[in-house]
Protein backbone atom coordinates (compact mmCIF):
# COMPACT_ATOMS: atom_id res chain seq x y z
CA UNK A 1 0.00 0.00 0.00
CA UNK A 2 2.64 2.56 0.94
CA UNK A 3 4.36 1.13 -2.60
CA UNK A 4 1.51 1.76 -4.35
CA UNK A 5 1.14 5.62 -3.04
CA UNK A 6 4.99 5.81 -3.61
CA UNK A 7 4.52 4.39 -7.40
CA UNK A 8 1.43 6.59 -8.14
CA UNK A 9 3.89 9.46 -7.28
CA UNK A 10 6.88 8.25 -9.58
CA UNK A 11 8.96 6.66 -7.45
CA UNK A 12 11.03 3.87 -9.05
CA UNK A 13 11.51 1.43 -5.87
CA UNK A 14 13.34 -1.37 -7.77
CA UNK A 15 16.44 1.22 -8.69
CA UNK A 16 19.53 0.96 -6.18
CA UNK A 17 21.41 3.38 -5.10
CA UNK A 18 25.33 2.67 -4.43
CA UNK A 19 26.60 3.93 -1.05
CA UNK A 20 29.84 6.43 -1.94
CA UNK A 21 32.08 4.60 0.62
CA UNK A 22 32.68 2.13 2.93
CA UNK A 23 29.44 1.77 4.28
CA UNK A 24 26.27 -0.42 4.26
CA UNK A 25 22.91 2.10 3.24
CA UNK A 26 20.84 0.62 5.94
CA UNK A 27 21.45 -0.86 9.21
CA UNK A 28 18.96 -3.12 11.40
CA UNK A 29 19.24 -3.38 14.86
CA UNK A 30 15.89 -4.61 16.99
CA UNK A 31 13.26 -2.96 15.22
CA UNK A 32 15.47 0.28 14.47
CA UNK A 33 16.79 0.34 11.06
CA UNK A 34 19.21 2.85 10.28
CA UNK A 35 19.29 4.77 7.03
CA UNK A 36 22.50 5.88 5.72
CA UNK A 37 22.77 9.62 5.03
CA UNK A 38 21.41 10.34 1.39
CA UNK A 39 22.13 13.11 -1.14
CA UNK A 40 19.98 14.67 -3.63
CA UNK A 41 21.34 11.69 -6.54
CA UNK A 42 18.52 11.41 -8.81
CA UNK A 43 17.85 7.70 -8.42
CA UNK A 44 15.59 6.96 -11.84
CA UNK A 45 18.75 7.39 -14.31
CA UNK A 46 21.65 6.38 -14.95
CA UNK A 47 23.98 9.11 -14.51
CA UNK A 48 23.71 8.93 -10.73
CA UNK A 49 24.59 12.52 -10.70
CA UNK A 50 23.64 15.27 -8.12
CA UNK A 51 20.47 16.86 -8.97
CA UNK A 52 20.74 19.71 -6.71
CA UNK A 53 24.02 21.03 -5.99
CA UNK A 54 25.69 24.20 -4.33
CA UNK A 55 24.66 26.90 -1.37
CA UNK A 56 21.00 27.01 -0.66
CA UNK A 57 19.65 30.51 -0.97
CA UNK A 58 22.91 31.47 -2.79
CA UNK A 59 23.68 28.43 -5.82
CA UNK A 60 19.86 27.16 -5.16
CA UNK A 61 16.56 28.68 -4.30
CA UNK A 62 14.65 27.42 -1.15
CA UNK A 63 11.94 25.99 -3.55
CA UNK A 64 14.15 24.15 -5.15
CA UNK A 65 16.16 22.87 -2.23
CA UNK A 66 12.72 21.42 -0.74
CA UNK A 67 12.44 19.22 -3.73
CA UNK A 68 15.94 18.24 -3.12
CA UNK A 69 15.05 17.27 0.70
CA UNK A 70 11.82 15.20 -1.10
CA UNK A 71 14.38 13.56 -3.23
CA UNK A 72 16.87 12.44 -0.38
CA UNK A 73 14.43 10.99 1.31
CA UNK A 74 12.84 9.27 -1.18
CA UNK A 75 16.46 7.63 -1.72
CA UNK A 76 16.03 6.68 2.01
CA UNK A 77 13.11 4.77 1.06
CA UNK A 78 14.62 3.20 -2.28
CA UNK A 79 17.40 2.18 0.35
CA UNK A 80 14.64 0.69 2.62
CA UNK A 81 12.81 -1.35 0.30
CA UNK A 82 16.39 -2.33 -0.40
CA UNK A 83 16.84 -4.09 2.76
CA UNK A 84 13.23 -4.60 3.82
CA UNK A 85 11.92 -6.06 0.60
CA UNK A 86 8.68 -4.49 1.75
CA UNK A 87 7.85 -1.17 2.77
CA UNK A 88 5.20 -2.13 4.71
CA UNK A 89 7.73 -3.51 7.43
CA UNK A 90 7.77 -0.34 8.38
CA UNK A 91 5.71 0.72 11.53
CA UNK A 92 6.41 4.33 11.84
CA UNK A 93 9.08 6.98 11.22
CA UNK A 94 11.33 7.83 14.61
CA UNK A 95 14.15 10.31 13.13
CA UNK A 96 14.96 12.50 9.91
CA UNK A 97 18.30 14.32 10.22
CA UNK A 98 18.68 17.23 7.99
CA UNK A 99 22.06 18.79 6.59
CA UNK A 100 21.48 22.16 4.22
CA UNK A 101 24.43 23.49 2.73
CA UNK A 102 24.38 26.74 3.03
CA UNK A 103 26.08 30.08 3.65
CA UNK A 104 26.92 31.37 7.60
CA UNK A 105 23.96 34.14 6.69
CA UNK A 106 20.91 31.20 6.26
CA UNK A 107 18.02 30.82 8.70
CA UNK A 108 15.34 28.79 6.92
CA UNK A 109 16.63 25.49 7.65
CA UNK A 110 12.99 24.37 8.71
CA UNK A 111 11.58 25.36 5.11
CA UNK A 112 13.63 23.26 3.45
CA UNK A 113 14.10 20.04 5.45
CA UNK A 114 9.85 20.38 5.15
CA UNK A 115 10.61 19.33 1.91
CA UNK A 116 11.20 15.76 3.14
CA UNK A 117 9.13 15.72 6.35
CA UNK A 118 6.15 16.47 4.71
CA UNK A 119 6.43 14.05 1.91
CA UNK A 120 6.43 11.33 4.53
CA UNK A 121 3.34 12.54 6.15
CA UNK A 122 2.09 12.56 2.63
CA UNK A 123 3.15 9.32 2.21
CA UNK A 124 2.75 7.12 5.45
CA UNK A 125 -0.05 9.61 7.65
CA UNK A 126 0.46 9.88 11.58
CA UNK A 127 3.15 6.92 11.22
CA UNK A 128 5.00 9.85 9.02
CA UNK A 129 5.51 12.01 12.07
CA UNK A 130 9.06 12.01 13.04
CA UNK A 131 11.34 14.11 15.41
CA UNK A 132 13.92 15.88 13.70
CA UNK A 133 16.92 18.04 13.78
CA UNK A 134 17.69 20.55 10.77
CA UNK A 135 20.98 22.54 10.94
CA UNK A 136 23.20 24.22 8.50
CA UNK A 137 26.17 22.54 7.32
CA UNK A 138 29.62 24.10 5.30
CA UNK A 139 29.65 21.59 2.45
CA UNK A 140 28.69 18.00 1.80
CA UNK A 141 29.50 15.37 -0.46
CA UNK A 142 29.85 15.87 -4.13
CA UNK A 143 28.43 19.54 -3.29
CA UNK A 144 24.84 18.21 -2.79
CA UNK A 145 22.38 20.82 -1.20
CA UNK A 146 21.04 19.00 1.33
CA UNK A 147 21.92 15.39 2.93
CA UNK A 148 19.06 13.38 4.40
CA UNK A 149 19.56 10.45 6.69
CA UNK A 150 16.65 8.72 8.59
CA UNK A 151 15.87 6.26 11.44
CA UNK A 152 12.53 4.22 11.29
CA UNK A 153 10.63 1.64 13.22
CA UNK A 154 10.81 -2.34 11.55
CA UNK B 1 10.47 14.43 41.88
CA UNK B 2 12.63 16.05 38.77
CA UNK B 3 9.57 17.97 38.11
CA UNK B 4 9.88 20.06 41.51
CA UNK B 5 13.47 20.16 40.92
CA UNK B 6 13.25 22.13 37.56
CA UNK B 7 10.21 23.83 38.99
CA UNK B 8 12.50 24.94 41.76
CA UNK B 9 14.96 26.20 38.95
CA UNK B 10 12.33 29.02 37.38
CA UNK B 11 10.78 26.33 34.80
CA UNK B 12 7.36 26.37 33.80
CA UNK B 13 6.73 22.55 32.29
CA UNK B 14 3.73 23.72 31.18
CA UNK B 15 4.06 25.78 28.53
CA UNK B 16 4.48 24.69 24.92
CA UNK B 17 7.06 25.21 21.75
CA UNK B 18 5.77 24.97 18.94
CA UNK B 19 7.62 22.61 16.31
CA UNK B 20 9.09 25.13 13.81
CA UNK B 21 8.48 22.34 10.54
CA UNK B 22 6.22 19.83 9.86
CA UNK B 23 7.78 17.10 12.38
CA UNK B 24 7.01 16.15 15.92
CA UNK B 25 8.98 17.14 19.25
CA UNK B 26 9.13 13.71 20.55
CA UNK B 27 8.72 10.16 19.31
CA UNK B 28 8.71 7.52 21.05
CA UNK B 29 10.24 3.95 19.86
CA UNK B 30 10.70 0.85 22.35
CA UNK B 31 12.18 2.31 25.14
CA UNK B 32 13.94 5.13 23.57
CA UNK B 33 12.33 8.36 23.37
CA UNK B 34 13.74 10.89 20.94
CA UNK B 35 13.85 14.37 21.33
CA UNK B 36 13.71 17.10 18.07
CA UNK B 37 16.55 19.29 17.60
CA UNK B 38 15.77 22.70 19.97
CA UNK B 39 17.04 25.79 19.86
CA UNK B 40 17.15 28.66 22.31
CA UNK B 41 13.75 30.20 22.20
CA UNK B 42 12.07 31.52 25.68
CA UNK B 43 9.86 28.81 26.67
CA UNK B 44 8.11 31.28 29.05
CA UNK B 45 7.32 34.08 26.98
CA UNK B 46 4.74 34.51 24.64
CA UNK B 47 7.21 35.76 21.95
CA UNK B 48 8.69 32.61 21.17
CA UNK B 49 11.78 34.33 20.11
CA UNK B 50 14.60 33.01 20.29
CA UNK B 51 16.72 34.76 22.68
CA UNK B 52 20.61 33.72 22.07
CA UNK B 53 21.01 34.56 18.39
CA UNK B 54 24.19 34.81 16.54
CA UNK B 55 27.80 32.83 16.15
CA UNK B 56 29.05 32.15 19.34
CA UNK B 57 33.00 34.18 19.59
CA UNK B 58 31.53 36.56 17.57
CA UNK B 59 28.28 38.00 18.20
CA UNK B 60 27.77 36.10 21.50
CA UNK B 61 30.12 34.92 24.35
CA UNK B 62 30.58 31.86 25.38
CA UNK B 63 28.92 32.64 29.12
CA UNK B 64 25.69 33.71 26.95
CA UNK B 65 25.73 30.60 24.58
CA UNK B 66 26.17 28.01 27.82
CA UNK B 67 23.12 29.51 29.40
CA UNK B 68 21.80 29.23 25.71
CA UNK B 69 22.89 25.30 25.64
CA UNK B 70 20.97 25.10 29.40
CA UNK B 71 17.93 26.63 27.86
CA UNK B 72 17.95 24.67 24.44
CA UNK B 73 17.98 21.29 26.79
CA UNK B 74 15.29 22.83 29.40
CA UNK B 75 12.83 23.06 25.99
CA UNK B 76 14.26 19.37 25.33
CA UNK B 77 12.42 18.60 29.03
CA UNK B 78 9.45 20.83 28.10
CA UNK B 79 8.96 18.97 25.16
CA UNK B 80 9.50 15.44 26.94
CA UNK B 81 6.81 16.69 29.60
CA UNK B 82 4.53 17.41 26.58
CA UNK B 83 4.81 14.00 25.42
CA UNK B 84 5.31 11.62 28.75
CA UNK B 85 3.20 13.52 30.58
CA UNK B 86 5.45 12.77 33.94
CA UNK B 87 9.32 12.82 33.51
CA UNK B 88 9.74 10.58 36.24
CA UNK B 89 9.55 8.19 33.46
CA UNK B 90 12.93 9.02 31.56
CA UNK B 91 14.92 6.19 33.00
CA UNK B 92 18.37 8.37 31.94
CA UNK B 93 19.67 10.35 29.31
CA UNK B 94 21.43 8.79 26.90
CA UNK B 95 22.69 11.07 24.08
CA UNK B 96 22.97 14.94 23.47
CA UNK B 97 24.12 16.57 19.96
CA UNK B 98 25.12 20.00 20.36
CA UNK B 99 25.19 22.10 17.01
CA UNK B 100 27.29 25.37 17.61
CA UNK B 101 26.76 28.41 15.07
CA UNK B 102 29.92 29.60 15.16
CA UNK B 103 32.49 31.11 13.05
CA UNK B 104 35.71 28.63 11.33
CA UNK B 105 38.09 29.12 13.97
CA UNK B 106 36.50 28.33 17.08
CA UNK B 107 37.60 25.37 19.09
CA UNK B 108 35.70 25.83 22.49
CA UNK B 109 32.58 24.25 21.68
CA UNK B 110 33.06 21.56 24.34
CA UNK B 111 32.65 24.56 26.89
CA UNK B 112 29.76 25.93 24.92
CA UNK B 113 27.74 22.64 25.39
CA UNK B 114 28.68 21.74 28.60
CA UNK B 115 26.01 24.09 29.77
CA UNK B 116 23.75 21.99 28.62
CA UNK B 117 25.06 18.72 30.20
CA UNK B 118 26.11 20.37 33.48
CA UNK B 119 22.22 20.80 33.48
CA UNK B 120 21.01 17.28 33.10
CA UNK B 121 23.65 16.37 35.55
CA UNK B 122 22.29 18.87 38.27
CA UNK B 123 18.81 17.20 37.65
CA UNK B 124 18.64 14.05 36.86
CA UNK B 125 22.28 12.86 38.83
CA UNK B 126 23.78 10.02 37.59
CA UNK B 127 21.09 9.08 35.07
CA UNK B 128 21.45 12.45 33.92
CA UNK B 129 25.07 11.26 32.30
CA UNK B 130 25.27 10.93 28.81
CA UNK B 131 26.83 10.37 25.53
CA UNK B 132 27.50 13.61 23.69
CA UNK B 133 28.57 14.82 20.40
CA UNK B 134 29.92 18.82 19.64
CA UNK B 135 30.32 20.00 16.44
CA UNK B 136 30.40 23.75 14.86
CA UNK B 137 27.09 24.57 12.53
CA UNK B 138 27.88 27.30 9.57
CA UNK B 139 23.86 28.53 10.45
CA UNK B 140 20.71 27.80 12.25
CA UNK B 141 17.48 27.90 12.01
CA UNK B 142 16.53 31.49 13.12
CA UNK B 143 20.43 32.35 13.53
CA UNK B 144 20.00 30.83 17.16
CA UNK B 145 23.63 30.00 18.70
CA UNK B 146 23.12 26.98 19.71
CA UNK B 147 20.57 23.48 18.77
CA UNK B 148 20.39 20.76 20.82
CA UNK B 149 19.14 17.08 20.57
CA UNK B 150 18.22 14.24 22.69
CA UNK B 151 17.50 10.58 23.21
CA UNK B 152 16.20 9.64 26.89
CA UNK B 153 15.65 6.10 28.02
CA UNK B 154 11.52 5.30 29.25
CA UNK C 1 39.74 -12.12 18.98
CA UNK C 2 38.91 -8.58 18.14
CA UNK C 3 41.30 -7.74 20.63
CA UNK C 4 43.95 -9.50 19.48
CA UNK C 5 43.70 -7.91 15.93
CA UNK C 6 43.43 -4.35 17.20
CA UNK C 7 46.09 -4.96 19.22
CA UNK C 8 48.57 -6.07 16.48
CA UNK C 9 47.84 -3.37 14.57
CA UNK C 10 49.48 -1.00 17.53
CA UNK C 11 46.21 -0.40 18.87
CA UNK C 12 46.72 0.19 22.91
CA UNK C 13 43.34 -0.56 24.66
CA UNK C 14 44.42 0.22 27.88
CA UNK C 15 45.04 3.66 27.56
CA UNK C 16 41.77 6.23 28.34
CA UNK C 17 40.65 9.45 26.37
CA UNK C 18 39.29 12.05 29.35
CA UNK C 19 36.26 13.44 28.16
CA UNK C 20 36.54 17.21 27.45
CA UNK C 21 33.27 18.09 29.12
CA UNK C 22 30.81 16.77 31.37
CA UNK C 23 29.29 14.02 29.89
CA UNK C 24 29.93 9.86 29.55
CA UNK C 25 32.68 8.38 26.67
CA UNK C 26 29.57 5.59 26.34
CA UNK C 27 25.73 5.54 27.24
CA UNK C 28 24.35 2.23 27.01
CA UNK C 29 20.56 1.32 26.20
CA UNK C 30 19.31 -1.91 25.81
CA UNK C 31 21.21 -3.41 23.67
CA UNK C 32 22.58 -0.18 21.47
CA UNK C 33 25.89 1.38 23.28
CA UNK C 34 25.87 5.32 22.07
CA UNK C 35 29.60 6.24 21.53
CA UNK C 36 30.38 9.60 22.26
CA UNK C 37 31.75 12.01 19.44
CA UNK C 38 35.92 11.44 19.32
CA UNK C 39 38.04 13.48 17.79
CA UNK C 40 41.56 13.00 16.49
CA UNK C 41 43.88 13.08 19.54
CA UNK C 42 46.64 10.42 20.22
CA UNK C 43 45.62 8.06 22.78
CA UNK C 44 48.84 6.51 23.22
CA UNK C 45 51.47 9.44 24.54
CA UNK C 46 50.56 11.31 27.48
CA UNK C 47 49.68 14.75 26.06
CA UNK C 48 46.29 13.88 24.51
CA UNK C 49 46.90 16.46 21.92
CA UNK C 50 45.32 16.74 18.85
CA UNK C 51 47.58 14.61 16.05
CA UNK C 52 45.20 15.76 13.19
CA UNK C 53 44.32 19.77 12.81
CA UNK C 54 42.85 22.39 10.29
CA UNK C 55 40.61 22.28 7.85
CA UNK C 56 41.07 18.90 5.38
CA UNK C 57 42.40 20.00 2.38
CA UNK C 58 43.36 23.51 3.18
CA UNK C 59 45.69 22.83 6.27
CA UNK C 60 45.64 18.64 6.12
CA UNK C 61 45.76 16.22 2.95
CA UNK C 62 42.76 13.73 2.79
CA UNK C 63 45.36 10.91 2.74
CA UNK C 64 46.13 12.34 6.36
CA UNK C 65 42.56 13.27 6.72
CA UNK C 66 41.86 9.60 6.28
CA UNK C 67 44.31 8.56 9.32
CA UNK C 68 42.28 11.46 11.56
CA UNK C 69 39.57 9.37 10.57
CA UNK C 70 41.24 5.89 11.61
CA UNK C 71 42.25 7.41 14.90
CA UNK C 72 38.95 8.37 15.83
CA UNK C 73 37.49 4.88 15.13
CA UNK C 74 40.41 3.50 17.49
CA UNK C 75 38.91 6.12 19.74
CA UNK C 76 35.77 5.24 19.85
CA UNK C 77 37.14 1.35 20.48
CA UNK C 78 39.23 2.42 23.22
CA UNK C 79 35.99 3.88 24.90
CA UNK C 80 34.31 0.54 24.50
CA UNK C 81 36.65 -1.20 25.84
CA UNK C 82 36.54 0.91 29.14
CA UNK C 83 32.81 0.33 29.42
CA UNK C 84 32.07 -3.24 28.20
CA UNK C 85 35.66 -4.32 29.40
CA UNK C 86 35.56 -6.92 26.43
CA UNK C 87 35.20 -6.21 23.13
CA UNK C 88 33.79 -9.44 21.81
CA UNK C 89 30.21 -7.92 23.55
CA UNK C 90 29.83 -5.69 20.18
CA UNK C 91 27.68 -7.78 18.04
CA UNK C 92 27.89 -5.30 15.15
CA UNK C 93 28.76 -1.52 14.20
CA UNK C 94 25.56 0.24 13.66
CA UNK C 95 25.55 3.90 12.82
CA UNK C 96 29.06 5.97 12.40
CA UNK C 97 28.65 9.86 11.92
CA UNK C 98 31.77 11.59 10.37
CA UNK C 99 31.99 15.67 10.66
CA UNK C 100 34.77 17.04 8.76
CA UNK C 101 36.13 20.01 9.26
CA UNK C 102 36.91 21.82 6.21
CA UNK C 103 35.93 24.82 3.87
CA UNK C 104 32.85 25.87 2.05
CA UNK C 105 33.96 24.21 -1.28
CA UNK C 106 35.14 20.61 0.37
CA UNK C 107 33.43 18.25 -1.53
CA UNK C 108 35.25 14.55 -0.68
CA UNK C 109 33.83 13.89 2.90
CA UNK C 110 33.44 10.08 1.69
CA UNK C 111 37.03 9.86 1.24
CA UNK C 112 37.97 11.16 4.38
CA UNK C 113 35.15 9.35 6.20
CA UNK C 114 36.05 5.83 4.55
CA UNK C 115 39.38 5.76 6.26
CA UNK C 116 37.54 5.22 9.69
CA UNK C 117 34.86 3.08 7.66
CA UNK C 118 37.38 0.81 5.83
CA UNK C 119 39.38 -0.23 9.63
CA UNK C 120 35.87 -1.28 10.65
CA UNK C 121 35.38 -3.59 8.13
CA UNK C 122 38.98 -4.65 8.51
CA UNK C 123 38.60 -5.48 12.10
CA UNK C 124 35.18 -6.51 12.77
CA UNK C 125 34.61 -7.80 9.16
CA UNK C 126 31.08 -8.33 8.00
CA UNK C 127 29.66 -7.09 11.39
CA UNK C 128 31.58 -3.68 11.06
CA UNK C 129 29.10 -2.65 7.92
CA UNK C 130 27.34 0.07 9.42
CA UNK C 131 24.55 2.75 8.12
CA UNK C 132 26.72 6.20 8.40
CA UNK C 133 26.56 9.97 7.39
CA UNK C 134 29.27 12.11 6.29
CA UNK C 135 28.87 16.06 6.76
CA UNK C 136 31.21 19.11 6.22
CA UNK C 137 30.90 21.19 9.00
CA UNK C 138 32.67 24.83 9.64
CA UNK C 139 34.46 23.90 13.21
CA UNK C 140 35.50 21.46 15.59
CA UNK C 141 36.71 21.16 19.19
CA UNK C 142 40.14 21.70 19.91
CA UNK C 143 40.51 22.66 15.97
CA UNK C 144 40.48 18.45 14.95
CA UNK C 145 40.24 17.97 11.19
CA UNK C 146 37.31 14.99 12.21
CA UNK C 147 35.16 14.25 14.58
CA UNK C 148 33.44 10.55 14.78
CA UNK C 149 30.52 9.49 16.93
CA UNK C 150 29.43 5.54 16.74
CA UNK C 151 26.17 3.67 17.75
CA UNK C 152 26.80 -0.28 18.40
CA UNK C 153 24.79 -3.10 19.06
CA UNK C 154 25.92 -5.15 21.72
Amino acid sequence: MIEEKLTSRGVNLETSIAPIGSYSPVIISGNLAFVSGQIAVENNKQSKDVKYKGKVGQDITIEDAKKAAELCVINCLIQLKGALRDLDKIKKIVKLSGFVNCDTSFTDHSAVVNGGSDFLVQIFGDAGKHARAAVGVSSLPKNSCIEIEMIVEV
